[in-house]
Parts: C-alpha cells; sequence; structure tokens
C-alpha cells in the first residue's frame, strides 16, 4: 500500500510517500480502507520528535481515521500512529460506527477535537443548561465544536475570544453571543463585561499565560475552569488551594489520553456528536482536503497556524 | 435574652455569656426560640479573627440554629451570625421546615454540616454509583456524614481517615471499607494500597498541608479534590495547571457560604439529608450538648479536635 513514512525526525520535509507491506489485523483488531486521516498538532510534534511519547522509527503518522472494512462497516477511529496510509488496523473496541449523513471530513473532526470539546462540557466541567461560558482559541479545531455544542445544550451565554477579527467573525457566526480579542488587557474585566456585569461560569482554556490568570479572576463561585492545552507555551500561574476555596471555584486539567481507558464513554460521545451532526447543529469547519501527496503543505500549513477547521489527507490521491 | 457576645478577638476565653436585647425580626425573616446552635470551626475562626471575611464586633457567633417560630413551625436555619443565643432572627427563604422524627441535634447538623457533606458530593464533585472516596477527617461533623451519605450512594470503596483508632473504628462503623490514620508517611501511597492497588476517584480534604499534598498525588486520572478547610492552618502546596492537565485531575475549592446565593438547592439538600435520616440511612453522631455557660470548653475541644460529631449549644442552660 501507499503511505507516509518517515526514517528520520524533522520538519514536513521527512514527510515522505512511500510503499510498505500493508498492515495486519491482530486480535481484537479491524483492517480498514482509509478514506481520510485526520491531520492534528500532535502528528507535527510526533515528526519532530517533540511530542509527550517519543516514537520508533521507522513511523507514518497519524492519529485518527475513518474508512471501510471489508465487510462494509463505515467506522471511525482514533489510534497510536498509522493513519496517513491506504489501509490501517484499529483496535475494535474504539471503532465507532459512522452513520448516514455524517461525511468523511466531519467524522474525522468528531474524533480527537470532537471528543475533547464533548468530554469538556459533560464530564470534566458538568456544563449545565443556562450557564455562561467562555470559549477561548474559539475558532480552532476543539473551540468550534465546543461553542456550538454548548449553545446546543442550552448554554445561557456564550463569550469566545479568537485573536483575528476573521476567527471572531466565525465564532460568531458558529453561535456565541459575543467575541472578544484575548489580547484585550484586564481580559478579566473585559470578560465579566461581556457576560452583563456577571462573572462566569465555566471557562474553557487551551492557550496559557494570562489568558489563563485572568480567566481565572472572571470566574463565579461554583465556576470551572478546564485547561487542556497551553498553545502560547507560558506558564499560567500556580494556584493555591485557600484561593480556590475563598471563591468556590474549580481548576481543572484535562488530556484526552486517559479517556482511552474508558470506551463505552468514548461511545456515547461519538454517537451523541455524530447526532448533533445529523441534525444540521453542529457543523465542521473543513480546512482542507488534501491528497496524500501534498502532505508535506498539510503540515507546513498546520505549523504556520494559516489554518481554520479541520485538516484531512486522502490516502487515495 | 441570654447570648454569648465577644467585645474582642481571641481564644475561647473571649467568649462570654451577658444580657443583650431580643433581636427583632426585619422583612422576610423571622424570629425564633432557638432550641439549640450548632459549633463550627468556622465559629472558631470568626472568633479569633482569622476567618475568611472579617466579622465587625461586638458578635454574636453561631451560624445555624434549630428552634420554633411564635406559630409553632420548627425549623433549622443557616445565619450569619447570632445564633449563640436564646432568640435568633433567620432569613425565610432560608429556613427549612424541620420533619417529625429529625431531633435537634440531627437538624442542625444538617445545616452547615450535612449540607457541606451533601454539596461536595452533589454539585462540587459529581460523586457517582460505583466510584471510590477518601473522606479526611471522617470522624468530624462533615466526614462522619459524607462518608454515609457517599455510602448510600452507591460507593464503590470508602476510604476514611482519622488520628485516632477510636475515630477510625467510628468511620468503620459508619460504613468506610478501611480507615487510616492520616499522619501515615508516604499517604498516597496507603490511600491507592487501600483501593486494592488503584487510584483514588474522588478526595474530601479539610486538613491541609502535606495531607492535602499527599492525596493529590493519590488521584486517578479525572479524579477530583474537594478542599473545603484547612484545619491544620498549614497551606497545601501551590498546584500547577500543567500538572493537572498531565493527569486530567480536578481541585476545587469550596466554601458554604456561595451556595446561600442558591436557596432553591439548599431546600432540596436538606429535603434530601433528612429523608436519609428518616430513612436510617444517616445517623448524626452527638458530639456534645453544651450549656451555653460552657460555651468556652465547647469552643477548647473543637479546637483541640479532641471531639467526633457534632457539638451543639443549649441557650436554655
Amino acid at each position: 500500500m501507499r503511505a507516509v513514512r518517515i526514517t528520520e525526525f524533522g520538519g514536513p520535509e521527512v514527510l515522505k510517500v512511500t510503499e510498505v507491506p500493508d498492515p495486519v489485523a491482530g486480535e481484537n483488531e479491524l483492517l480498514i480502507d482509509v478514506d481520510r486521516a485526520g491531520v492534528n498538532y500532535a502528528d507535527t510534534h510526533q515528526v519532530e520528535d517533540s511530542y509527550l511519547a517519543s516514537p520508533e522509527l521507522p513511523l507514518i503518522p497519524g492519529g485518527e481515521v475513518v474508512g471501510r472494512t471489508a465487510d462494509g462497516r463505515r467506522i471511525a477511529a482514533m489510534i497510536g500512529h498509522g493513519g496517513y496510509a491506504e489501509k490501517a488496523v484499529v483496535n475494535k473496541y474504539m471503532a465507532f460506527d459512522v452513520p448516514e449523513g455524517v461525511d468523511d471530513v466531519s467524522a474525522v473532526a468528531l474524533l480527537v477535537q470532537g471528543m475533547t470539546a464533548w468530554l469538556l462540557l459533560k464530564k470534566t466541567t458538568h456544563f449545565q443548561p443556562g450557564e455562561s461560558i467562555v470559549v477561548h482559541a474559539a475558532a480552532g479545531g476543539v473551540g468550534s465544536l465546543a461553542v456550538q455544542l454548548a449553545k446546543s445544550m442550552g448554554a445561557g451565554r456564550v463569550i469566545a475570544t479568537a485573536s483575528t477579527q476573521e476567527k471572531r467573525d466565525l465564532a460568531l457566526r458558529l453561535g456565541a453571543d459575543v467575541a472578544l480579542d484575548p489580547a484585550t488587557p484586564e481580559l478579566d474585566k473585559a470578560i465579566i463585561e461581556a457576560n452583563g456585569g456577571k462573572r462566569v461560569d465555566v471557562v474553557l482554556e487551551m492557550t496559557g499565560g494570562r489568558v489563563t490568570d485572568e480567566s481565572l479572576k472572571s470566574l463565579a463561585p461554583f465556576g470551572r475552569l478546564a485547561f487542556y492545552g497551553m498553545a502560547s507555551r507560558e506558564q499560567p500561574k500556580e494556584v493555591t488551594l485557600p484561593a480556590l476555596m475563598a471563591h468556590s471555584t474549580t481548576v481543572s486539567g484535562f488530556w484526552l489520553a486517559h479517556a482511552f481507558r474508558n470506551p463505552p464513554l468514548l461511545h456515547q460521545a461519538f454517537a451523541d456528536l455524530s447526532a448533533e451532526v445529523k441534525a444540521g447543529k453542529l457543523k465542521v469547519i473543513s480546512g482542507g482536503d488534501y491528497a496524500m501527496s501534498d502532505v508535506q503543505q498539510a503540515h507546513e500549513a498546520l505549523r504556520g497556524r494559516r489554518t481554520t477547521g479541520k485538516l484531512v489527507i486522502n490516502p487515495s490521491k
């Protein structure tokens, strides 16, 4: 089969399409023909060996796929690696059936990004109807889905932040009630003002540094801030427990890998997300459908932070 | 009326019984004859001015009462202060009717302590059936109720900690599956061992210092630690958000005062707790029924951490 394989770590230039043996499904695994593979920031880190775990070489990158089994099941799945290829093997307990009416790009976006948004709302912060929520990086993969899901769950007010006017306009089109520039000085006061003078109930935060610090100051009693990334590479301030007690606030960390231990929860998430897509309440923004032979351009676009929405690779091209 | 009034901040010695004018019920308030006033750690902090909010002097301490209105309603209520007295005024929206079959000491224990235990489980940590839980200070006012409520909610395993064998025996009688001494070195490892080698889902913590630090290390992914007091007066270590992210863990602060803004939630809590008492599933441990003239001894006993269960003051004595 054709696949993107790297034999050395580096930038996008190490990504090369080559002919490799087909993978073989082991026990509790399914072999699928890959229709689309998702491209994530994690892939770019894996390729340059700057990820949380160091992979072995040679490596076929790609952690999420949608495709078909030999008997015609259409499934989406998260995998450790091996997605940028014509065929892939997936754990059968982690294979989600994709319903009719959910296209390939949407199905892939419901994996790492959709699951993250869903779990942050449903499990980590227990977001409730009527509550106010701040979604940072609201035009990003997770953020754009979180804005729509929060709205669909009956959010009292959705306050988006994004770094450019174009991204803020997108957040508003997706249903945010107001969109702020996260570079606004005294962001806590801007958030409270955007919430009609009231402190907010939930914050989904993946940027770090002062955005985290000031968001925490905007929380109402019983408010929750979920921290699931640090795109700016800047550490937020440390948090003291007496300060959390004085304001009855909660801070949560979230890393999707931990949810992999709970397949039933992931199946519930995928089914729920798929239903939202079918109902037209959740729209996935396509960020580019790349031929496998253009994989280097896909990585360059993602690394350059020029993209909006979900990037996928088509192994048949 | 007779009341305990302080005119300066300090230790138990500043608590003096004196004659003061009867309070007068304002709009939306009820005047009650106090049958019992609860004694809490918060009172000891308020009296020495080390509480979260600084009170004005002179002050009648006491934040919870059970008693009767002139028209015979038997009610329990939380108040800002003024409980250590023969009469008290309570907000009518925060007055809970005490059902038949719930005695005075139990009714008082269902206020600050019962509400705290209930809210920590139901609202702050979203405790789920089958989950494991560590209850520190498990023989204390909140702890002894939290052990029983967690069990009644279907806890997978309840791990109690208490500083003496007598208190640990009490925790076991209340339904804890195992009881540890919190002074155990490497408490995190002891907790995990007590949970059959698995990390724990929830920790209710009110002591501070190393007990908090080591408890946090015992949490499973998606585990939650609720911090609702610092009885040791020792600060726990600061928490970093990237560390919370690396383990998908949550830390929450809880201060009951913030729940006062939500009377319907408190009514739900009191009704639920009363029903548990009536059903025999929740037993309040009496920690001493003190005459008002013995208020200094009550505070000394609580500060010395020699007590077990609910301390109350009887203003008629």
